[in-house]
């Protein structure tokens, strides 16, 4: 085993250099060590194991890292821990799965107030509760640094209705769930910028950011139609969560523009603040609603679905590379850009 | 939700005041919020849940944290990833279980070289294939201060085969298997402490505290014999993990302190350290051996099963509260009080 070089003349790139999804590539070159059992290994929102005959397990894991993630100071800790739960159970409805059971792994500053992190996990066992989940074992030790805290959660379902991201084929309608780019909105409201919007505007943005809800019942009901191709989690930005299953699909995409949904009160703050809703819309991260691609010829048993909660159509799959066109902005179409949310690189990508 | 509140002139403990145990305590009081289906939730080895009719699923996590498990400049980082999968399957191995799949994330700082981490993934996969284990999905994000890993791996096993921190009674035997102490005393020369030993002894110390061998076809033996009544691998030191054992199945345990198996290369670092033995033997942490109790009545079952690697008896449990007693020092007993590795308290607890 070597020991750590020194760092030598030549250049070596960093982790700022190669972005998260960069380095996700990377390491994704390892490969599997057995084929056996696993269905899907790296680069979907779950990773998928054979369960018995025709059920499958998925495992999912997320990191929240004081000051990239949260900071202590500006945030309610009970919402940090429901968030922390609620991030995987997005992974999970993504995949249209059951969830079943949570991992805590926690480094802690020695100085950390016992109180502090008793709030968290008391918004993580609120979180639990709503969604059948059990929080058990885990992991915890020190932290010279800022707070880690990471949780894997499990989850189960019928073999043959799991949805990966790469099942979406030229002609595919492509749906979203909620509104769009109303985190982001609210993260700079967390942050402290002064926006002349209503009370109730404010409340439903930072209550979007600090409280996502999991699409968990849609994932499952979805899966269950037969009608969707493949499926994802808006948690980078839509634009860059659509790339991801035009890349895994091998095909690109068209947006149009105008199709966007986007909520009155993130109009309001986009007015009030004069930026285009456009870019939280579609580069802004941390949404959780879900992005799903749809065959045109089974959507009648989408729309027949009357439980479905709000979703609608936003562009379409096409052959080709796997590039994202936004059409009706300037009268034409332009390919998007934004690579949207990255943890190494900037905030929100630009458009 | 609050905010976090200004600090009150009150007392509010921190981690460093409560440890490790007296928070794992404190958030386990949350209990489950479903018990459908789970077998054992925090407090062992892994999580345990049912899985089907007759097979449990097991689960669990470790995290290490630079500065607390390791330091990236005097660390083989291969080590450091082969180290982050054998900590884990040593879990799995004390509940007598075959490791599936792995789950990794990662908090990395934004000027690491992707190199270094690469060498961590190396390591990593050099373990996973040696143990047959999948290295799948996970989360990767940016860490303002420490490089931080969490891996998550899952097992299978029969149910009725599963070994419990909680199964031991009065009158069983205590064994554990090679030899204990060595990790502490290679963590000592890793550290840079200037011992006078041969180049034999220092590799092999050395090789004891980053190369930790994974009991895993020996938990899964012990495991099928049916004498084994309790298990848990050595991570935090014998004497607290026998504690844990102890505390779980409401018993007391004598140890023998001529019987901890010592090896030759701790004696040559203890005489020229002029240090005892047992210190690092019954309080040091990292040796991930494993532990167990065994039916006296059984005991032959153990002794018949010729594939079984060194293990050796080193005491037995007791009726009573849940300490432990050391026999043959000074002619008498003593309470063992140490606590045993604690990362938010001093590295060896005293003996």
């Amino acid at each position: 085993m070597d020991q750590v070089a020194e760092k030598k003349g030549v250049c070596v790139p960093t982790f700022k250099d190669l972005g998260e999804f960069g380095f996700i590539d990377r390491i994704a070159r390892h490969g599997l060590v057995r084929e056996e059992g696993v269905l899907c290994g790296i680069g979907d929102d779950c990773a998928v194991f054979e369960l018995g005959e025709e059920r499958a397990l998925l495992v999912t894991a997320d990191l929240m890292v004081e000051e990239v993630h949260f900071r202590v100071a500006g945030t309610a800790l009970e919402g940090l821990g429901y968030k922390l739960l609620a991030v995987n159970l997005s992974d999970v409805a993504a995949m249209g799965g059951e969830p079943r059971d949570a991992v805590v792994s926690a480094a802690i500053p020695a100085d950390f107030d016992a109180e502090y992190m008793e709030r968290v996990y008391n918004g993580l066992h609120t979180c639990a509760s709503r969604f059948g989940v059990n929080v058990a074992g885990g992991d915890t030790t020190r932290s010279p640094g800022p707070l880690v805290l990471n949780l894997t959660l499990t989850g189960e379902m019928a073999r043959d209705r799991v949805r990966y991201r790469s099942g979406a084929r030229p002609g595919d309608l492509v749906y979203v769930s909620g509104t769009l780019g109303d985190s982001a909105a609210g993260l700079k409201l967390a942050l402290g910028e002064d926006v002349g919007i209503s009370e109730e505007d404010r409340a439903f943005l930072l209550r979007r950011h600090h409280r996502p809800e999991p699409r968990v019942a849609l994932g499952q009901a979805l899966a269950a139609t037969g009608a969707v191709t493949a499926m994802i989690d808006l948690s980078d930005g839509a634009a860059s969560d659509l790339r991801h299953v035009c890349r895994q699909s091998g095909v690109g995409a068209v947006v149009a523009a105008d199709a966007v949904p986007l909520s009155p009160a993130l109009r309001a703050f986009c007015e009030a603040t004069q930026t285009d809703p456009l870019c939280p819309a579609l580069s802004g991260g941390e949404d959780y609603e879900l992005l799903f691609t749809v065959d045109p010829e089974r959507v009648r048993a989408l729309k027949a679905w009357e439980a479905l909660p709000a979703v609608c159509p936003v562009g379409r799959i096409e052959a080709g590379e796997a590039r994202i066109f936004l059409e009706g902005v300037e009268g034409g179409r332009k390919v998007l850009e934004g690579a949207g949310f990255d943890h190494f690189k900037a905030g929100c990508g630009e458009l």
